[in-house]
């Protein structure tokens, strides 16, 4: 009666999902592995046994004992995967990005509509925290009236020397990229990044802090300080100013401590603890839609909106300028 | 693989756990069921189909497909219901009160230490609150020194007429007087209840608000104020204070609003809402122990010791003296 | 046509007061002096100029210049010189303690009202701080219903080795006899110390911390913690529970920081910054009052009311008892 | 010994200030007055006694029994009326705004550099504001490192129908374009302004809320949301982002309540509550400041680059495009 699944890519997040989908929600099994390493494949296999391990991805997809696909490759893999998921006819979920270019999340959405049915959920898991759903909540009950302006900031202590400017909007704005949208059920039509002063704690090929201003349809603006090298901790604010009032992002829940001459509360400074609980909810919403038939996450349109914005915004970071987002009018399939 | 769980006992709450055993947490099914209402028993299973509806609760527990066993009867038929458990030597998980006296009490846990292993689970559902579970984190990091004082608050903002004088310990405060020694990890000696001015929002045969006053054996003091009739909302407060500093139980997570005049977030008014979570976490947690052939939450012994604690508090309500909490040495088979 | 003062006593609090009557506020000028060290009296006259050190504080009392006196000399010699300046008809300022006894006080409501005039006001500053005055407001405006519990805290990080128990009462919870009585408009009628265990950061002299619960009139109990080796600051706290809601003393206002993992406010560590607002407010209010011949601020009732009290709580310390706390009915004088 | 004060100008804000100098302020008296309004500053006058009222503001000026002025007469007097004070040689605090044109800020400036003695403070009263200056402190103490970003917004609840779109700059942004380049001690190079969805709660001639986006010389950006149809409040944020942490600007001294569901704190409605306090500790700094012969506030050159900074950002709102703002060298008069 379980959903069994089949898994693609077993590194540390496909091992954590396999965790997951295997042994802490209710209503999966996972029975299929493969990884470019199957060796590492077997290991994590021999962990739970009875699962199988394929020699490629294909052979996962073609199982039939598998009913569903989850994709934890590396990022490039991800396109071809999807599609040949779409082309089984059997529903995936995929990790970020579902695809390189924007190009590619476009054959995917394609692909999608010529099978006529909707199959891709992508790794979107903020629309899954529980502070998110509040705001949304409070939104959409109109206690705010129609929202207008949205103060948001993504900081990570620090990052690796590996990360660049462009990052900024790949690696990190991509979360707020998707999770606004949604937020505010609209879509987005420019981009302008402003660099301010940079911090003496960021190296010569990263520009940190950024600010990415982003404008929807209804002209609703987003000011989206991204700052990677903040030091003091991980930290995700959201500030919703509506017509009649302002909803703010709930910080993590902590103990507020009296000590020190400080009364304070603690900062997280991993993002891997912030979204924790988020996973679980959302691949427990993926099972429990999949096996109704339905995709109620972010859809592979999400993704490739999300493609098409980052593509603009790394733009608008080498121009300076305020650069359009133009994106095709959203099929029917997807409303 | 997955723990076969008898549910004795139907009413709202049974349906609750049931509906988290059978389709909720992993790990578990349910396979049989029993209440003093048979038809509303019948009518539960037929909502889920595939579980047995016996005539009596013994035969739920003499049942060879049942593993263990859940009971949400009404209170005064726990213990010969968890007695009979006992003797069958399968895992019990009952909701508060284990019993209504304290000598029932005792008679569990005499029969459990007869038995020679751990099979009994009490209700106690806070220990599993996230925010009580940072607290004693805290604690037990020594991040605030030895606890001295706790000052924590029970607050409804209402109750039906039924509830009278006596319940302000034996259905309220008996929350706090379970969780706080956990918290603490020591043992209740002496009690004192003082009668405040009594709001003007209460009756006659109810006095509010109650403040309790519980003195463990380190001679740490717990000043709990117990308000029924607070209007405003549920509300659970707890600060410990120690050595060198406090720590405070996190408010429960909310939208923080700027409206009409004021920065604010929502109180709760439904305590059903206040530990939704830990209610699942609490059976999950049992269902994993008990597959392990263990009890990892509060125990028959904290069973009784809530019973002869109450009991105390109780006539400290009638006397307004300091009485006594007299409680035998705990059995090293409780270490 | 302003407010000509004599202080009496230079000691640190005498030449503060000084500054403020002199250099600060609006309407005083110091115009004589005295000091049982007049060298020292001499010294603080010459930082001005133009005001007259006495040989003896009577001197002062008597100089037909002085319209007021301010007495912040030592405690023992504040009897006598207040009961001098009743004599004299000139209205007086006292540090506390107004006396070292309940009789002594006494001594001062009796010369007071013989004379047939309100002269004297004690320095309880606290009734001037404008958190302690806003949460008046809110409770005089009816926002929560009549009070009945009051949950407060005197903190002090540390205290000298001379600090025993019952300087607990007499020099700490001294302050919240005296406040609260005004904030909730009522008189004490008993008293109850209970001694929690001990923090290791305190000596054999001094129970540490205590709990002080007091009675009021009207059944209004106060639960109050006094812990002055609390190691993490200065911190008083008061949180008034009423029939339909509760209010709380601001924090001290401070700047919120983001930094170091924590989300942190700071908290004072000397108690001379807390109130060092108030004490200009109330001797501002002295000087108008006084122009007008009138006394707003606390009188020698007050001041009685307060060694009574604290004679209770001192006796309760030693007892262990619940003791009554026995004050004559309030003059009609001083209503 | 107390500095004699002339004010020109006595609608509400003068008699305020009157109030102020003659009764509540330490060291200050008013001793001549003028308004357009003969009649008006003859009641003013009347009010206290002992003040002349002159024809002139000229005559004002040239009382012999004058040591300084305050000018508060309506804004388009204030160039000439500041330049006629120069010319005498006399100290003058003038409210916002100096001048009406960068052109006359400039001719101010000129003269006093030419009369060679700083003379003329202006009104910037938030300099004065408690929680700025707790702010400032924090800055630089270097506890967050160098200032990258500042989040800042200044919120009414309403505003009259007369105020349009340009006024967001000139009456309501001009505050933080003081306040925040010497909070940062930097001056501004450009200017933004972004115009999201408006409220339905604004009228045609009105753009609300807009976003004003403020380069420094050393890079640093200000993001200022102007909303001045907020229904909720009068609010005034700003929280600095440094190198290694974040300030934020205290919210105002407020009662925490919990009532009707609701945990909450007052959020002013009125602007002139808010910065009250700071009028008082503004003019007591211009009084201690102008005895000494000194002028420790706001300067001419300070109203200047207000004056070319608020054309820049009105210029920024109309064409949408990034505007420089371009000023000469800081003389070395004004170091």
């Amino acid at each position: 009666m379980a959903l069994k699944v089949g898994v693609i890519g077993t590194g540390a997040i496909g091992q954590e999902h396999i965790r997951r989908l295997h042994t802490k929600l209710n209503g999966s099994t996972v029975v299929a592995l493969n990884d470019i390493n199957l060796e590492g494949a077997q290991k994590v296999a021999d962990t739970y046994g009875g699962i199988t391990v394929h020699k490629t991805y294909q052979d996962v997809i073609d199982d039939p004992s598998v009913d569903a696909l989850v994709i934890t490759s590396w990022g490039p893999a991800h396109e071809e995967q999807v599609l040949a998921a779409i082309k089984a006819g059997k529903p995936v979920f995929v990790e970020k990005p579902m695809a390189t270019t924007a190009e590619g999340a476009k054959r995917i959405v394609d692909a999608e509509i010529a099978f006529g049915k909707k199959l891709v959920q992508v790794g979107f898991m903020r629309r899954y925290d529980a502070g998110y759903k509040l705001l949304k909540d409070v939104i959409d009950a109109g206690k705010i009236g129609d929202p207008l302006v949205l103060h948001c900031a993504h900081r990570n202590p620090t990052v690796p020397e590996a990360y660049v400017t462009y990052m900024a909007i790949n690696d990190t704005a991509i979360h707020e990229i998707d999770v606004l949208h949604w937020l505010i059920d609209d879509e987005w039509t420019s981009a302008q990044v402003i660099m301010p002063k940079a911090t003496r704690n960021t190296h010569a090929k990263l520009k940190d802090p950024q600010i990415l201003i982003l404008t929807s349809q209804k002209g609703i603006r987003v000011v989206l300080e991204i700052f990677v090298n903040c030091q003091y901790g991980y930290d995700i604010q959201c500030e919703v100013v509506g017509e009649t009032g302002i909803a703010k992002l709930p910080e993590p829940m902590s103990i507020q401590m009296r000590s020190e001459e400080k009364l304070s509360n603690t900062i997280l400074n991993d993002w891997k603890v912030r979204f924790i609980e988020s996973y679980d909810v959302e691949l427990q919403d993926w099972i429990d839609s999949t096996v109704k038939g339905e995709v109620n996450g972010p859809t592979a349109w999400d993704g490739y909106l999300a493609s098409v914005t980052s593509d603009a915004c790394v733009k608008a970071q080498e121009t300076g300028a305020i650069e359009p987002i133009v994106t095709p009018t959203r099929p029917a399939f997807y409303n």
